[in-house]
C-alpha cells in the first residue's frame, strides 16, 4: 500500500572522520522515501529550489518513487551543513539555509489522496497537521520530530502528538519531551499525550518500542520490544540513519495487510536493517543501489546477532 | 561446577535518586558471588575487616556460597562511598577506604583447588595474576578490570588479558583499553590482547559479545550477539549491576556440561536477567531473595523483548 511522506528534501554538506561531501542530496523525506521505496509505494510532498536537477530527481524516479508532489519555487533548496567529527553519535550542525523551505506551503496532489499510510518527517508541526488534516482516511500516521520542535513549538507538536498512530524519536527527544530521565517512565508519559506507540532510537544500540492499550486493536501488549543495531566497524557518514530507520519500519508496516504484534516487530527489524545500510556510505549513495537479497541476508544477520537460536 | 571468584567484599555507602544507604554489604565478588549462586556452587576469596560479622557472612552462606576463603584482617573492611544522583549510568566516586584490602595477598584454600571455573573480578591485576596462576586446571577464566587498571597498569593488565577465555567490560573501557572510539575495532583490538571472547555491557542498552576464531572449540561466528537489558522504570541502585550480570552470564555457563555457541547466548540473557535483578533493591537486597521461577519468568521476557515470535 503507498506512503505519502512530508518532509525535506534538501541538501546536505558532511562532515565526518571518512572524509568530507559537499551538497550531496539528502533530507529526511529523501532518506525515508529511498529506504521505504524497498518495500512499498512512496510518494513525496516537498519543495525545493533551482539547485535540484532532473539528476537529483532521478535518484528518487528511479527507485519507483512518485514526485508528482515536490514543488519547485524560486532560489535555493535546504541546504544543511553539519560535522560528524566530535561524536558520530550525534550531528554539530554548523549551518542551517532553510531557503525555499521557509516558505513551504505543503500541497497535496489530487493524485496523493487515496495514500493509504501517511509519514510526516521531522518539520514544523503546524505543517505537519495542515498535512494531517488533508489526509484524514490514511489507515495509519507515523511521525517524526525533533528537540527544537520540542523545546520551542510545544504547542503546536502536541496537536500533532494528540492524532498519532506512531511518534518514532531519540532517546534525547524521549527526555525533553517528558521532562524525565527514565526512560519507561518517560514512554509512558509520551504515550499520553497521544501515540498509540512510541518507538525510540537508540543509535549502535538498536531502538525500543513502548506500546499503549490502543497500539493494535486485538492483543495489548504489556512489555516493550527491543531490535538490535548491527555493530559496524565503520560509519561512514550518519546522517539520515533515523530517516532510514523510519523508511525501512514504515515501509515494511504498510506492506502487510494487518498490523499485529509480529508485523510491527519485524518491522522493527527491518527499520534496523534499512539504518545499517544508510550509515554505510555517505549521503543516499547506498540507499540508492541496496538489493533486494542484501535485504533479506541482513535482515538474517539481525536475526543471528539476536535470536538465540539463531536464523 | 563450582565457580572460585576472588575480588572485593565490602560495604558501601550509596546516593541515587531514590535514597541513600549506609554501610550496606557490597563489593565486586559479593555481587558476583550472589548472583551466580543461583546457578551453581561457588567459592569466594577475598579479604574482610572486624567490622565483618557473622550476620553479613550469612548473607553469602545463606545462599550456600561456600566463604572459607574470606580471610578476617585486623581493622576496617573495604568501604566505598558513590552517588548516582547525576547520572544512573555512572557512579561518580566520593570516597574509597581501601583499609584491609590495601594489604590483601589472596591465598587460595586447598579445598578450592579443585574449582572448575575462575572468576577474577574487577582488582589489581597483579592480584588476579597471582590468583590466575595457581589455579592453572580450570576450565575457564573469566575476568573483569576499570579505567583505573586499564590507565595506570596497563603492563599488569596485558599479562591477565593474554591468559582470559572471556573479558567483561563496559563500552567505556573498550574504547580506553584500545585506544579506539568506534566498539567494532575497539572489541578486534581487545580480543587480539589475549581474551578469546569479548563482553561489552552497555548498561541500559544490554551487552555484546564479540567472539574470536578461539571463542569455541568446533564453530566459528563471526559475526557478535546483542542481548537486551530490561527497560525499567525504576532503577533503584545501579551498584553492582556489572558483577550481576557477570555472576549470571557466568553462573549459567558453568551450570552447562559444554560451551557451544548457544549456550554462550542462553548465558547472555542470564547476565540481564540477574542484572535486572539487582537493581531493583539497594546493595545485594534482591539478589538475596529471587526465586527459581522469578528467573524463569524474567527470562521469558527477555525472550518476548528481544524475539520476533516471543517466548
Amino acid at each position: 500500500m503507498s506512503i505519502l511522506v512530508v518532509g525535506s528534501v534538501a541538501f546536505d554538506s558532511i562532515e565526518t572522520p571518512s572524509g568530507t561531501v559537499d551538497h550531496c542530496l539528502g533530507g529526511a523525506a529523501t532518506h525515508f522515501a529511498l529506504a521505504a521505496s524497498y518495500f512499498t509505494e512512496v510518494r513525496v510532498i516537498a519543495v525545493v529550489g533551482e539547485d535540484f536537477t532532473p539528476e537529483h530527481e532521478a535518484v528518487l524516479t528511479r527507485r519507483g518513487i512518485d514526485t508528482r508532489g515536490i514543488e519547485r519555487a524560486k532560489g535555493l533548496s535546504f541546504h544543511w551543513t553539519g560535522s560528524y567529527t566530535g561524536s558520530l553519535n550525534e550531528a554539530q550542525t554548523l549551518g542551517t539555509d532553510l531557503n525555499v523551505f521557509a516558505n513551504f506551503e505543503p500541497k497535496i496532489p489530487d493524485e496523493y489522496k487515496d495514500s493509504d499510510y501517511l509519514f510526516l518527517a521531522n518539520i514544523d508541526p503546524v505543517l505537519q497537521a495542515r498535512v494531517r488534516s488533508q489526509m484524514s482516511n490514511v489507515k495509519m500516521v507515523c511521525g517524526d520530530t525533533m528537540n527544537y520542535w520540542i523545546a520551542d513549538h510545544a504547542t503546536n507538536l502536541a496537536k500533532v502528538l494528540r492524532d498519532l498512530d506512531v511518534l518514532l524519536i531519540n532517546d534525547g527527544e524521549v527526555r525533553m519531551l517528558a521532562g524525565e530521565r527514565n526512560l519507561v517512565v518517560g514512554a509512558e508519559k509520551v504515550l499520553s499525550m497521544g501515540p498509540k506507540t512510541l518507538v525510540v532510537k537508540h543509535g549502535e544500540y538498536g531502538a525500543t518500542a513502548f506500546f499503549s492499550d490502543r497500539s493494535f486493536s486485538s492483543t495489548k501488549i504489556s512489555h516493550p520490544f527491543r531490535a538490535p543495531a548491527l555493530p559496524l566497524a565503520e560509519v561512514v557518514d550518519p546522517t539520515g540513519a533515523g530517516d532510514s530507520f523510519a523508511g525501512g519500519f514504515y515501509g515494511y508496516l504498510a506492506s502487510q495487510t494487518e498490523l499485529t504484534p509480529a508485523v510491527f516487530r519485524k518491522a522493527m527489524f527491518y527499520g534496523g536493517v534499512m539504518g545499517s545500510f544508510a550509515v554505510e556510505r555517505f549521503g543516499t549513495e547506498r540507499l540508492q543501489n541496496v538489493t533486494h537479497e542484501e535485504i533479506d541476508a541482513r535482515f538474517k544477520l539481525f536475526m543471528e546477532i539476536s535470536h538465540l537460536e539463531g536464523a
